[in-house]
Formats: structure tokens, C-alpha cells, sequence
């Protein structure tokens, strides 16, 4: 079983590498080969089988082929311009974001010779744009209201049509906001739904730049890590044609995320939340939406947490070694 | 006013040609510059405004910019690889359908200097792929079966981000199958739709590749002409970002297409229609939408034939110079 993740220098990058490095298998299939890609070095960790770092911009023509010239069983592609860069950068949104993942998906096709891999696409709930039904359900249509979204919404039909075709065995997981991320913020608009719960815990001060009343759809890093791993191993036969899947979540908001981090935490860390409307990312948040009916992708065995407590408690478990900055 | 049409040399873009001539003006200002453009070399009419003819690959980097290069003021994106031929050739339908699509958003965004022409593009009820609801209304989800459907489907994508994006002010309309077409059959999978009217009007055999009880959405060459002039002069403002827009048509079977037939032409035309089951086709239509609820189209004042009696009697009408062979 080899594997290769793209975008394997992010945050869920390295934890589905620690996962995977942990797992030793995937699908009952002894992993003898990763190939971690990204444009930062990913780091290599110590693993009882083959792993290769790539550095690259997999936007180029050619980069694409060389990541799959070995043939990798499965394919991760979680590389991607973030939702505030594509939006501030439109070139390099659609150079990276639809160029390089088409690119990807050519570069498989023409290995052709029977070369069908497991492909699992990250997409993200910014393929959908107000206005939203209460929940939004697998059947509602793609209205995205950023770039990113845009980029996304793209990626997914490729990746159906070329499924379709046969040119791989494609599984698009449609992730909500991951929380709590653990480390340095990145250009994500949505950024703050984590730092609010992870910069107070760490005894620092978060800015809230949207208003309380602000619902959202969350999952934790550690079921990002779960989807993916079930996307990677799931029999596709039962999700059928319609290969793009809204993950779990759990709809909270903003003020229920900070009476889940008062419980845990207490006082003193839920104070250090200092309020700072921002109009940029309250438009952005406006349209994105508060809240799913993912049954489709829960009735394939794709699971997140049942509350933003639990989403909190792993944050401290996984990342604080148990202990909060009182 | 300044007029680009890509596509100008198909049948619908020769048809709005002749309109835009006859009318010699859009939204009340006199048209004074037409470029003609087709991949095959389209026809310069006479016109009391100047016509400019073009023939070339609008996916080649560059020829996008020069035909955007005199600013017009409307354009008319009609350019594509239909549905069967985008299917027999992967790379032909890409590379036409989404990337000339893209080179020429992108050209119009980087003639910058306050430039936003109204940019209508026509898309296809192709974007929608089984299973489906009773009737198809606006917020049914993109599942494209083909890559032709695909691929409008991603032009649908990129209209709406550059619109939104300031770039242009696109309209996107979702044309049903266009019926009757005048002429010879084109590569279109649904080309038999036309053709077991037309054929036999004229006194020839026509094919019918699928079961009688297949049931599709119609609406004629003239309403397309009628939706592409109503999306060039329509106020945006009542469209919302929103831009793709699903057009009227008239829903039946192919038995009600034949007794329309019957109705108007008798039994010896009607008789003139060969049963010859073709499961490729079958396979396709299968995917196909059967019936849309277009209210958002219709109260924004897209209007198409009432029944598909109209649509073989305007073909009479517009095509045979009223004329049977009996």
C-alpha cells in the first residue's frame, strides 16, 4: 500500500501522517511507502516503512506527474489556498486551488494502464452560500460566495466526472470549520472560531471580530482525521454517483462556543475574549452557513463529536497535555 | 454599443445574429461594431452597422484578449463542444468547454480600467443529472452525468465569481433542449428530439434511438434567441447573485412530440419515424432532466412556447416557409 498525501505540510496533513504512521495499514494493507508533498517541507517522521518529503508547487505542469509516476494506492489532496488568501489573491486561488487539482487528477488519468487509486478531495462547506434553508441538506445546489468556495465547488464536479469516467475511485469530503486548530493561526477568514477557544486557553487574549449571535458548523482536528481515514477505506459502491459528501458537525454559536469554553475553562480564560467587529470577515461569515443535514454522510459511518464541550476537552487532551493556562 | 458573439457560426448564434441585425439595437442604443466569432468561419450579413468575421481556437492563450481588446459592450459566450462529442473526447471538451470558457472571463478581467460588459452565457440543463425530483426548481444541486454537463457547470461556477467579483455582469441561462433545429443533425446526443420532427416534415426517415414514454424539456430556437436578448437587457439588479438561471421550456414525452406532430402534419409525416433502440443514447437521456420548475426565470420575464404543438408549428413557420412534405 503506498500512499501520498498532497498538502501534507498543514495542520491536518501531519496529523493524518501521525495517524497513518501510528495505523502502520490502511484497509487491512501493510503501508510500505508514503509520499508526504507540499509546498513548505513536510517533515518526515520516523515510520516502519518508506517515507519520502516533497517540496513543490504542484500548480506547475509536470509536478502533478512526477507525484504519481509511483502509482500510490491512495491519494490525499488536501492542498489548498486558503478561504481569505483566494480571496486576496485571485490568481493564486484558481492557480492553486482549480489549476494544480485538475492538474492532479490529469496526471492520474494519463498513468492510465488499469492505474485507478483511491482519490480522497478535501472540499469545505464554502461551496454552499446564503441565502441557506434552516439546514442544508446533500441535495442543496452550490452557491458559493467566495473564490475558495468557487475553487471547491469546481474541484468536486471534476472529481465526480472523473470518477465517473473511471480514472480513479474519487471521495470528496466536505469539511466544516475544523476546531479547535491547534497552533498558529493561519489566513483562514474563519480563524477566529478557533483562536477564541485556544488563545484564551493558553493564557493569551483571542479577538472576536463577528457578533455572538454568529452560528457555525464545527468538527475537531481528530475527526477531520476520522473522515479522511473513512473516506480513504469505505466500499464507494455504497455512496454511489454522487461522490461529495457534507461530514458531521456540530452547529454552535459563537456565544455557545464561549459558554462550552466558561464550563470547561472557567472564567478567568472565557474573559480573555476581547470583542473587535471586523466588516470584512462578518460579510465573508454571512455567507457561509450555520448549520447541515449531513444524514447521508452519517449513514456511511462518517462521525464527528455531539457537542462543542467534547470538541473542547480534545482540544485540551490532544494539544494541552490536559492542562489550561488558569 | 459594441457586440461580441463566440459561437456566432451554430445555429443559435446565427439566429441571434439575424435578430441583432433586424433590431439594429440592444436595450435602446444603436449597435454600431458586431464581431462574429467561430472556431468555423461565421457568415458576415449584411448590416447597417459594421461586421467584423473571426475564425479561430478561442482556447489558444492570447486569442481571447483580442477579441475582447475593442471593449464590447455585450457578449454572447454561445461557444462549445456538445454533449456527445465532449463525451467522446475528454481532452477536446475540457480544453473548449471550461478552459476557453475561463481564458475569456479572465480576458475581460484584465482589460481592467472600469471595463464590465454584460457577459451571457449559455449554459445547459446538462448540469443536472439523475435521480430528480418531480420537477427541477432553482435550488436543486449540480450533479452533471456528462462532462459536457460538467463542464457548464463549472462555467456556471466561474460566471458567478466574477460577477461577484466585479469583473463582468454575467447572466448565465440553462437553455433546455433546443427543438426543432433547423438543418443537419449536430453531434448533441439529443439531436434525435429535432430530428423525428424535422425529418419527417421534410419528407425523410428519422431515427428514434429511445422508448417513446422518455420524457424531455423543450423550448424553441426562437424563445433561445428571445432568453439571450432578454439576459443581455434585463436589470441585474433583480437577479441577485444568483446568476445561472434555469429557462422556460415545454415538458413531454416523445409519444406527445409524435401526436403533436400527427396533429399538425397527419399520419404519413408522423408514420415517417423509425424505432432503432440505441442504449448508448438511452444511457445518456437517462440521466437527462425531465421537467424543471423555471418560476425564478419566469417572474424575472424569460418567456418560452406554451406546448410543443407552438414548437413544431413555429418550425413550420421559421423554417419550411409554411410548408409540408405531405
Amino acid at each position: 500500500m503506498r500512499i501520498l498525501i498532497l498538502g501534507a505540510a498543514g495542520m491536518v496533513g501531519r496529523k493524518l501522517t501521525e495517524r497513518l504512521v501510528t495505523d502502520g495499514q490502511l484497509n487491512g494493507r501493510a503501508i510500505t511507502h508514503m509520499i508526504l508533498h507540499d509546498v513548505a517541507e513536510p517533515i518526515a517522521p520516523q515510520a516502519p516503512f518508506e517515507v519520502t518529503a516533497l517540496t513543490s508547487d504542484f500548480s506547475r505542469p509536470g509536478e502533478a506527474d512526477r507525484l504519481v509516476a509511483s502509482r500510490p494506492d491512495a491519494i490525499f489532496h488536501l492542498a489548498a489556498i486558503v478561504s481569505g488568501e483566494a480571496e486576496a489573491d485571485l490568481e493564486k486561488g484558481y492557480r492553486i486551488n482549480l489549476d494544480g487539482t485538475r492538474f492532479l487528477f490529469d496526471a492520474v488519468r494519463r498513468v492510465g494502464d488499469g492505474y485507478r487509486p483511491r482519490l480522497v478531495f478535501t472540499s469545505s462547506i464554502a461551496v454552499f452560500g446564503a441565502p441557506f434553508p434552516e439546514a442544508i441538506d446533500d441535495a442543496f445546489f452550490l452557491t458559493p460566495l467566495t473564490s475558495y468556495g468557487t475553487q471547491k465547488a469546481i474541484g468536486e464536479l471534476l472529481l465526480a466526472d472523473y470518477t465517473r469516467r473511471g480514472f480513479f475511485d474519487g471521495v470528496g469530503i466536505r469539511l466544516p470549520t475544523i476546531c479547535v486548530r491547534p497552533g498558529k493561526p493561519n489566513k483562514a477568514a474563519s480563524g477566529f472560531f478557533s483562536s477564541i477557544i485556544r488563545e484564551p486557553l493558553n493564557g493569551q487574549e483571542a479577538v472576536l471580530p463577528v457578533p455572538e449571535d454568529v452560528r457555525h458548523a464545527h468538527a475537531s482536528p481528530r475527526s477531520a482525521v476520522g473522515f479522511l481515514m473513512h473516506a480513504a477505506t469505505i466500499d464507494t459502491e455504497t455512496i454511489g454517483p454522487r461522490r461529495n459528501l457534507t461530514m458531521p458537525s456540530v452547529s454552535v454559536t459563537v456565544a455557545e462556543q464561549i459558554d462550552a469554553l466558561r464550563r470547561i475553562a472557567g472564567d478567568k480564560v472565557a474573559s480573555r475574549i476581547r470583542r473587535e467587529p471586523d466588516p470584512d470577515i462578518m460579510r465573508m461569515v454571512a455567507g457561509w452557513p450555520p448549520r447541515f443535514d449531513a444524514s447521508r454522510a452519517e449513514s456511511l459511518g462518517f462521525k464527528a463529536e455531539e457537542s462543542f464541550d467534547e470538541i473542547v476537552r480534545l482540544h485540551i487532551e490532544d494539544e494541552l497535555g490536559g492542562r489550561i493556562a488558569g
